[in-house]
């Protein structure tokens, strides 16, 4: 007999099927024992008798039984499977699990993050932390497919980069033979040296942040989804496509991610007809009138200013996000483009929502002798953007992008408190699986 | 006037149009002059007069022109714009080229491995060497598409990992503050973890491998598409998966990429019916009938024997790919599951073609016991793994999967020599972009 994925037991009402899986929940009644079994697809009831009263949970399973119909007193509206359940005439238990360290359960799991991440293989068993990460490929996938739709090449950029561009306190040094290395902060120069091929390009690339502190949106590594285009005729068609981008992953979510959602009691967020636009002084101004508060003359936005906005584009124009433009060139890497009208200022621009960034983006410099100007205006060295200058020096359109972490969207959509929740293993200056201060000891040991 | 992709120019003959792209080649016979411009969609050819004679290759234009049909005698029908050109109206250069280094107008780039790497920027928009990303990217699309079909989900895993768990002496150090920490070798044990989680996973992960031998088909960073599933009833389960999975990949070139195939002159690998399985020891049985070789006691095949051995496929099945299974238990990693019937022996294989090898896989140990034995036995420590345990001690059903690397499949599929010019911008003991004997010298001068 062949098994079936649980996802479609409800169309065998009345049939006998095979099925397997982990056990979730047990509520043993005596006589009648109800096993909740998990599989890759979806959840379902078995009732049976002795058969089953020895089953702990996270027992691995394979079951032949009986599809049948629910009392009606016992039907759940809520999940796929909840008019059906199965009465069980065979059990092969195919692995045993040891005692859990906590009660899975429950439908919040309810624990401190460390414990959380200490016990990470079994929490993401959990059907609500699952769940995160169901709503996270979404995304992911709805990025890909959109972008693909209008014409972007899906590139693939390597990790090890030759010198630290983007800053050198913040990366990470990899011993590479006998010589120096570094981990990639972003694909943002790879990027950009394949429009030069494609035109329109994205990728999904590993970036890395050797972030010395330890906060609730920052990890050391992270998913970053980033997007390329050429042969723009103005700036605001990157804000465009990013608005294209979001607004597609919203409705894939809507759509395939809806019991999900429910879980977490959110909803993607609240847009109007067009997403508002604010240049970053004019938001400054906005919310001095709105509290008094004076950083009208700081060179960006504070997270107080951040929330602050949010709070206005939601009451002022319905808008649960907001583009935040014209930056000024010295908060901006060298190799955003000047605002031809006000060369302080920048064609750059920032996604908020729920008082937090979700994507950043803005055109770039296509020129090569103002990009070598700008490279060596912010202090770096030439030679070590070699290869990157290189691109613009044999032809490089107009052009910009943007970028998004996929464990910050995660969290921004189902509303988590910390973007470790949106990493299934994250990385900080405290852990890498295991706490770090675990790992020094056993280093050192190994010294002895 | 709004720009149209040149893709679309077939379907607007005789009508007015805008397009945009890089000068490919300048023809120029005095009063008339032919270029052809490429976008990220297409090429075709462009007539002018004077207008065009001062344009240089990958000079980046916008022209305004009649799209005409070709006189009959100049039909090129190998291209799907060959039918049509673009009679120039106007011209907007939007970035000038400096001269390049060598001729980008042929039909081969033609030029020695170290140079092709040193200019990647200027020689990845070659049409043949472009081309190669395009069979790749649909490779991995492939890859996604049929393993999502199947009922997979797609995972993202981290590359910093705590401790080197497959071979120490090949894999990179990262100072991970004031810590050691390593770059992944496989995505391994997280999809095996995973596989607690969602039961069908499957990653595109890079991995890291620090060789210290450079070779034509190794790389220090590289893409690996990784699969894993749970609940198999048999190990060959995990064999169908992968000949469906590289039949699809097969049957999407063919349907997607046929233009880039032809350009190489090759075809996907010809296959029959079923894929040839054969043990290990029978291969070697065969080997030695055929050639008098005999390594009818060698742990492994020598790459002379993956040779002899596909020829031998294509010779008595009709197939350039051959599954050899039942690998030694000691020449294959501590995880991996001994046959029940010869212990020495596993359920493992590797899928080869045209003398190497493609897909790599098997089933795994998922009883914690002797996971744990085993990793002693191998000389490991077992606290080194405490993450991946836990995945065991709480319930893990029969499992397997495989793993490819999407530069070895694209330099395979297309017959290229070297796994370099199957990576965009590749990685190897010598070269992190710029080759690392000029990178050594810079570090030297700072220093100083």
């Amino acid at each position: 007999m062949k098994r079936i994925f649980i996802q479609e037991t409800p169309k065998y009402v009345d049939k006998k099927i095979k099925i397997a899986g982990w056990v979730n929940i047990k509520r043993d009644h005596g006589k009648l024992v109800f096993v909740d079994i998990r599989d890759g697809s979806a959840m379902i009831q078995l009732v049976g008798g002795e058969l089953l009263s020895g089953l702990r949970p996270q027992d691995v399973i394979e079951i032949v039984g009986l599809v049948q119909k629910r009392p009606l007193a016992m039907v759940n509206k809520n999940i796929l499977t909840g008019k059906i359940e199965v009465a069980v005439q065979g059990l092969v238990v195919l692995s045993k699990a040891e005692e859990l360290p906590f009660d899975m359960g429950q439908e919040d799991l309810n624990l401190e993050l460390p414990t959380l991440l200490d016990w990470r293989p079994l929490s993401l068993r959990h059907p609500k932390v699952t769940a995160i990460f169901k709503v996270q490929e979404t995304i992911i996938s709805g990025f890909r497919e959109v972008l693909k739709q209008d014409g972007f090449t899906e590139i693939q950029v390597p990790t090890i980069v030759p010198s630290a561009t983007e800053g050198g306190a913040e990366v990470f040094r990899v011993k590479y033979f006998d010589k120096d290395a570094f981990l990639a902060q972003s694909p943002q120069m790879y990027k950009q040296i394949m429009v030069g091929v494609f035109e329109r390009v994205f990728t999904l690339a590993h970036a890395y942040r050797a972030e010395p502190s330890v906060t609730t949106r920052h990890l050391t590594e992270y998913l970053s989804l980033d997007a390329e285009m050429g042969f723009i005729e103005s700036f605001t068609e990157i804000m465009e496509e990013v608005e294209k981008t979001i607004r597609y992953v919203f409705q894939k979510l809507n759509k395939e991610r809806a019991e999900e959602l429910k879980m977490f009691g959110v909803t993607t967020p609240q847009l109007p007809e067009k997403i508002p636009q604010l240049k970053m002084r004019q938001a400054q101004q906005i919310i001095f009138e709105r509290t008094n508060r004076d950083n009208r003359q700081e060179p960006d936005l504070e997270p107080e200013d951040e929330k602050e906005i949010c709070r206005y584009a939601l009451e002022k124009y319905g808008s649960e996000l907001i583009f935040i433009t014209h930056y000024p060139a010295k908060k901006r890497p060298f190799y955003t483009y000047p605002d031809p009208q006000d060369p302080e200022y920048t064609y750059s621009f920032d996604l908020l929502g729920r008082g937090l960034e979700w994507v950043t983006g803005g055109q770039r410099i296509n020129d090569y002798q103002q990009l070598l100007k700008n490279i060596k205006e912010w202090g770096n060295k030439p030679e070590d953007f070699e290869i990157y200058l290189q691109a613009f020096k044999f032809g490089m359109p107009p052009e910009g992008g943007f970028a998004l972490g996929a464990e910050r969207i995660t969290m921004q959509v189902l509303g988590l408190k910390n973007v470790r929740e949106a990493s299934l293993f994250p990385r900080d200056m405290e852990r890498i699986d295991q706490r770090l201060s675990l790992l020094k000891a056993k280093i050192r040991q190994k010294k002895r």
